[in-house]
């Protein structure tokens, strides 16, 4: 299927590939070259395995995770196997990310270092806890066929949302982790007379800040949704139906082509895309 | 003029400003009672009007200015008007953001720390350059009636997006600020023992994060955007155009209601949505 701007998405997703595997790349060779390598004994290289898997999972992984609908050679794919990758995807970054949580409290505790007291904890940890929820909830209600459309439809403007806010926060928090390690770590030379390591690290944190970037512009581009199924439901949103519709908030559309003629005032176009285009994917049965 | 879900913005917004106002007072709290005072002596209390400007103007200000055109109270008021006060509060956060710059270089200077090492430091200037470069060209290209409306209908969506980017950006140097200022100067009991300084700016450093949170749903809602005016401009997307309509990216349509009636396609309402909605403001002559 035709992808409206087809060049300015692919430039745009290589461009994210490549900042997202940078990142990593980035990250290994900081653990690897600069600090102590990798391990698990409850010492540095212990600690090491957070940056690395936070990175790789809970930034890059994530990030292509909430593109994926985006890709227009899996237009063609069932939106159920689509929701499946999603799913899967995010269960991998969570599965990291707890992984990076175990790994950084575990050299805590082997080195007495006090768990849980800087805002990047904080901040960090409610993000992980938010984002176990996000994918608790996604898979209950939006990939198994179990929750009735109209909460479906109140809950993807929710879901997305705050897929976004999680994505954002995470980046905030890998920029935290990486001021923190900086200064605790980058002591001969300091951290502030800009060493090697300094210059390197700080430029890892901007791939980092680069890669959200990208993925924000890809994933509020109207244009390269994926196009509506040709047997989809028509979900309104809250309290929103189309004129003339009194009634239920589910409204069922077995031909989205043939109903569209029903829909031709502004008042039922804007509601229509409240339902379908805002939420920047679609629920389907 | 009726907004729907007025009840939910209303909450909202009082949430947003109650949160913003917090955000504030908690940074004064913190530089009054828990460090050195306000100053302007190149030691701690000149550093202090960091934090405070920078969460006053670039947070909380520039918070305000994002939203502004969503207040339904303001929808009589001209779309000139509103953009007058849009591009001023920005003004006022850019004034602010640049003399917090110049409180942390002298301070800096003063005590002979090394400036411009820290990823804080290379994320927050790259914000401040950005956001110098978005309202210099938020003012050229929407507020001064100088921009062909071919030119507006091309950066809309991107001024949109960059001004949303930034303002994250900029919540996420703030979390790194605190987190680097907590680190240097919370010695005697330390940061990592959790004391009194140490709760309070970390609850600091979360209300920012809520403010932002609050700010972003409330922009990203369509159902509260300002309604068109009754004589706007279309404008159409770069190489978009209405079915039936070729040429220029640029269509005149005296009176919206009418040519609505016109524009009763799905791929034409997608299109005038991308337009007009997409980017949460519409430019006007």
């Amino acid at each position: 299927m035709a992808m409206e701007g087809y060049r300015g998405f692919l430039g745009l997703l290589v461009s994210a590939l490549l900042v997202g595997f940078l990142s990593v790349i980035f990250t290994l060779i900081w653990v690897l070259h600069y600090r102590e390598g990798l391990g698990w004994d409850a010492r540095e290289p212990e600690f090491n395995w957070h940056p690395v898997l936070v990175v790789t999972g809970f930034v890059f992984i994530q990030g292509i995770a909430i593109i994926v609908y985006r890709l227009p050679w899996t237009w063609k794919c069932s939106k159920l196997l689509m929701k499946g990758i999603h799913a899967g995807l995010n269960a991998v970054a969570a599965v990291l990310a707890i992984i990076s949580l175990v790994a950084v409290f575990d050299f805590h505790n082997g080195k007495n270092i006090p768990n849980m007291y800087s805002l990047h904890s904080w901040v960090g940890l409610i993000a992980v806890i938010l984002y176990m929820l996000q994918l608790l909830l996604g898979v209950s209600v939006f990939l198994l066929p179990l929750a009735p459309l109209s909460l479906r439809a109140l809950l993807m403007p929710i879901h997305v949302y705050s897929g976004l806010l999680i994505f954002g926060t995470v980046i905030a928090t890998a920029l935290m982790g990486v001021t923190e390690k900086l200064i605790f770590s980058v002591k001969n030379p300091a951290y502030n007379t800009l060493p090697p390591e300094g210059v390197f690290t700080n430029t890892l944190g901007l791939l980092i800040l680069v890669f959200g970037a990208l993925i924000f512009w890809i994933v509020t581009r109207p244009q390269w949704k994926r196009p509506k199924e040709p047997n989809s439901i028509l979900l309104q949103p809250n309290g929103g139906a189309p004129e003339g519709v009194d009634g239920p908030t589910a409204v069922h559309f077995g031909n989205m082509d043939k109903s569209d003629s029903e829909l031709n005032s502004e008042a039922a176009a804007r509601k229509r895309n409240i339902a379908l285009d805002e939420t920047g994917q679609r629920s389907t049965m």
